[in-house]
């Protein structure tokens, strides 16, 4: 019998595996460990969300949903992005998917042919690329330049890397790893710009609360037209601390309403049903929960910062957005291997900066979601290694 | 300025509508509407798997899970099919999902590059096709033989069907909408025959335990080899009464677990965290619960064959298998204007037998997990339209 090995898409064989993945592998649990490599904070779904989900599901909340999303939560969503950006979107602009990533999988699907490229600002968490990948499309990457730790965007970097095959510019503000919030004025530009060429934003908003100095990061959807080729995602992930629960949603122009609910059906047919009314009383009654979120990572963003500029070898300047430190290491040239060693000797768990694109090497990301102890123990065990 | 409307992908937006959705759009709530469209039965889930869940938010797994699923899941999963199938699974040929359709497109996901095709075992549920036309690949019918109402596989029909590109067979068995089951014997000369070809089988189990005459419908993973191109698609949905939780698991070669772990990471990152911990619950815990609802089923079923068989116009022969009655209408030639009529005018809802592709005309699907004093009121109903 002429029996071939199980065999799956060239391409699939060659996705890489996410480098924090490989070195976090096998150490979760490790005694001692302080892990500070995934994005998640270290707190527990707020009391009042975990209510509404278990008040949810002993009201018998267990069938399926409709494709965009039940209608208390698409209602509660157009409630929350009238109240934070001030404006007044239809319903017809939101659809509930089963988190970002999921959000950023069926945006993908809906716009990117094989053959098609995206250009995506760089350094950047990797699963977006590894999307575009997937459907057959080409990454481009955009990379931001850093200046003393201070991260910005040339804008005619961006334009010049656009062809006839652009389907999509991709664009992460506030920025995983790096923190980098666009401006008002970039916004701008580059809305204007995509008019011209007739491609899409996909403005990956995730952190968009998570914001030091202002109330929300700059956003496109609060300066673009209802029917603009622009498409936000946002989750409940990182504002509500609910990275288990797989809730996101998408805003986008009415004419995409449909397609999407086409593609959430045939992609998972939808968040789970009872977290998706969990939903509902994050977004009704979360306001106070994400205000004193961020304040709690405002002091720990100021602990590692005031450790971090005691390291002789580390370039670094805070963020104002997001909860990630994303700094340089002098004389560091390989930080999956500099990771691996602090892990390993150290006893700390960090993210390379190759994990997120080559022009990530040469950088370590901390997440600074923890409590400040393990924040404060942690900075002490690095000491040795950054000085 | 040149402005482009808003547009996505060729084939996205020609993806057909459900024909389910369609008959259903608007007139769920309907008043007096007795509704036997969808593919869910009309039993909330089990108390001992809500609890569990309950159980999962208050110990706090609200926290991201591994890409294959939470460590309890995986080897209940391992445990369930050990109990169910009477092997000796390797834990590594498990990914847990969210949801069986989820498993649908990870799966085509890794094996249909642009081009290809996968020869489809129908009528059968449309979404296993719509998601091998999202990636690019083209759908091959094998239409079954439907003769009073039994219907059959034509093992020659299959075989003819296939060529180089042929990447894949996709098989419900027991099937959805037609309750077709595949022995035990069309098994192995299907498996002999991909064997040969080095082709996937993808098989559809999610109705495996809905069985009238035994204790499970023969399967693939029982008889094939652990490096076998076999994937086998399960769900929580049907068996565990758990539509709305968004659980399902694959089951596959060794070789496939870590491709399928990088896909569940770039589409979703895997279930929410507590319902995982639920299924846990529902595997160990749930066979009385599975027996219990067969023996309600099959009293259903013996209830709407009693009634069909005195239509006239009726040709059909109840299922050993699922919880569908498929049936031809005499002088039917247009299944969804007679769906939308008997919604209007007979107030009951049944999906169209077109829903299901161009081999389904002719038909109407009438699922009969519901209430016993609903069917028979649904039944009365009927009577006037197939007499």
């Amino acid at each position: 019998m002429n029996r071939l090995p199980p065999q799956v898409r060239d391409l699939i064989h060659d996705l890489p595996d996410s480098k924090i993945r490989e070195v976090s592998l096998n150490s979760i649990g490790k005694p001692g460990l302080l892990a500070f490599w995934f994005g998640e904070s270290d707190e527990e779904t707020p009391d009042f969300v975990r209510e509404a989900a278990k008040a949810a599901i002993d009201a018998g909340e267990t069938f399926y949903a409709p494709n965009s999303g039940v209608e208390p939560l698409r209602a509660e969503i157009r409630s929350y992005m009238n109240r934070v950006y001030g404006g007044d979107f239809g319903l017809d602009r939101f659809t509930v998917t089963a988190s970002g990533m999921n959000a950023i999988m069926l945006t993908f699907q809906a716009l990117v042919d094989p053959g098609d490229n995206v250009l995506v600002v760089s350094p950047v968490w990797p699963n977006c690329s590894e999307t575009i990948r997937i459907m057959g499309g080409e990454i481009r990457p955009v990379v931001l330049d850093e200046k003393d730790g201070i991260w910005s965007l040339d804008l005619q970097k961006l334009m010049d890397a656009a062809d006839e095959r652009t389907k999509a510019v991709f664009i992460n503000s506030p920025g995983n790893p790096t923190g980098w919030m666009m401006s008002d004025a970039e916004r701008d530009a580059i809305l204007e710009w995509t008019r011209k060429l007739g491609i899409w934003v996909i403005s990956d908003d995730v952190y968009a609360r998570l914001v030091y100095d202002r109330a929300h990061a700059p956003c496109f959807v609060e300066a673009c037209d209802p029917d603009d080729r622009v498409i936000s995602i946002n989750s409940f992930s990182k504002s509500w601390s609910m990275t288990g629960w797989r809730l996101g949603w998408i805003t986008a122009p009415p004419s995409l309403l449909q397609p999407l609910a086409k593609l959430n059906e045939y992609n998972i047919a939808g968040p789970t049903t009872f977290v998706q009314h969990a939903g509902v009383a994050a977004l009704r009654d979360g306001d106070p929960y994400v205000d004193g979120l961020v304040e709690r990572l405002r002091r720990r963003r100021d602990l590692v910062t005031q450790a971090l500029s005691q390291f002789p070898r580390v370039r670094y300047t805070q963020p104002d957005a997001a909860f990630y430190a994303f700094f340089a290491v002098d004389g560091m040239d390989d930080s999956l291997d500099f990771a691996l060693r602090l892990r390993n000797e150290a006893n700390v768990g960090v993210a390379p900066g190759i994990a997120f694109g080559p022009a990530g090497e040469g950088y370590l990301r901390l997440c600074f979601a923890s409590s400040e102890a393990a924040l404060s123990e942690g900075m002490e065990r690095l000491k040795p290694w950054l000085s």
